[in-house]
């Protein structure tokens, strides 16, 4: 991010990177988990995308080299870990929809795992990016599973409306970018009220 | 595993899959897991193995094609889910050792990331499979860090007799194959007490 020879385009940049634009979403929660894990706040992880392997190559003197292999559909979501002796468990979605966020981003086996999740006394979420109001919502299970279950025989999505009623809000810090935690003590305190 | 034409051969091949020898130890503690999932039990997954992916294709009509990637080593333990709200996370692992298993086959930053699962509230452990013994034992992260810490300077593997004194017997079974949960159950019981 340094060295342009344009001053202009060096400022730009340099703004760009104090919004969710700047970053990739994924990065923010990446740097949130880290933060967290360095702080000793949270053990929290990515998982890695599921990969069907079909062939291997062991040239000599090196490593395995994988030639063959494609991507498989998720069969759980994104991100678990520990927090204060609880099971985390969440999906990151991102929407580019100006006024929606289409049920069909998220794969049903994925809401089934989120249902599962809850039911073991963990706690589910989705963290949701609208990149038309550049804000982090944090969707609970429970209220996924409701919009869910009205998409069966009714509408497909979740109005923005309803994720600002239903979901939190998330203010997006400095460090760390997406201190989603916040919300999840709130709903620790819920589960025990 | 049918139609074999020679009788002898087939009924070996039946015979080697009633015990751990005729199945993988990681396949037996997925079916393990799948067993807890179906029965409403637990929630615990194998991780997918981290790849790093250089090159991927993309033919016509058809979804991506990965042809160059490499295997990362796992910055944490195969597995990790959820069981009576409680948050599990371990690392399987087997020896063809005869008298003992060496602590240089579980990586530094596995028993770093066991140790703060430990401090986050979680329970963390190992399941091993000794082949000379056939036996499976559940070693919990206190000893592991206790043998591991004696490794820096001393012995740099556990003895098997130091594994039937500190680990916990699992017994196999026919529905789960490995019934590591009961250890667990205990290990919840002694956390609680």
């Amino acid at each position: 991010m340094v060295g342009y020879p344009n001053q202009k385009k060096s400022f730009e940049k340099q703004k760009q990177t104090t919004s969710n634009r700047g970053m990739k979403f994924e990065q923010m929660i990446n740097d949130t988990n880290e933060y967290y894990k360095e702080h000793d706040i949270a053990l929290i992880y990515k998982k890695p995308i599921p990969i069907q392997i079909v062939k291997v190559d062991y040239p000599s003197r090196s490593g395995a080299v994988i030639k063959e292999a494609y991507y498989k559909i998720p069969s759980t979501t994104d991100y678990n870990g520990l927090y204060k002796g609880q099971y985390i468990d969440f999906e990151a979605k991102e929407t580019q929809h100006k006024t929606s966020f289409p049920l069909s981003n998220i794969h049903p086996h994925q809401i089934e795992h989120l249902k599962q999740v809850e039911q073991h006394g963990g706690i589910g979420f989705v963290l949701l990016y609208v990149k038309a109001q550049d804000t982090i919502y944090l969707l609970e299970t429970k209220d996924l599973i409701s919009y869910h279950n009205r998409s069966i025989k009714g509408r497909k999505s979740i109005s923005f409306a309803e994720l600002r009623e239903k979901g939190h809000v998330i203010a997006e810090g400095f460090a760390p970018r997406i201190p989603y935690l916040k919300v999840v003590d709130y709903i620790i305190s819920q589960k025990k009220a």
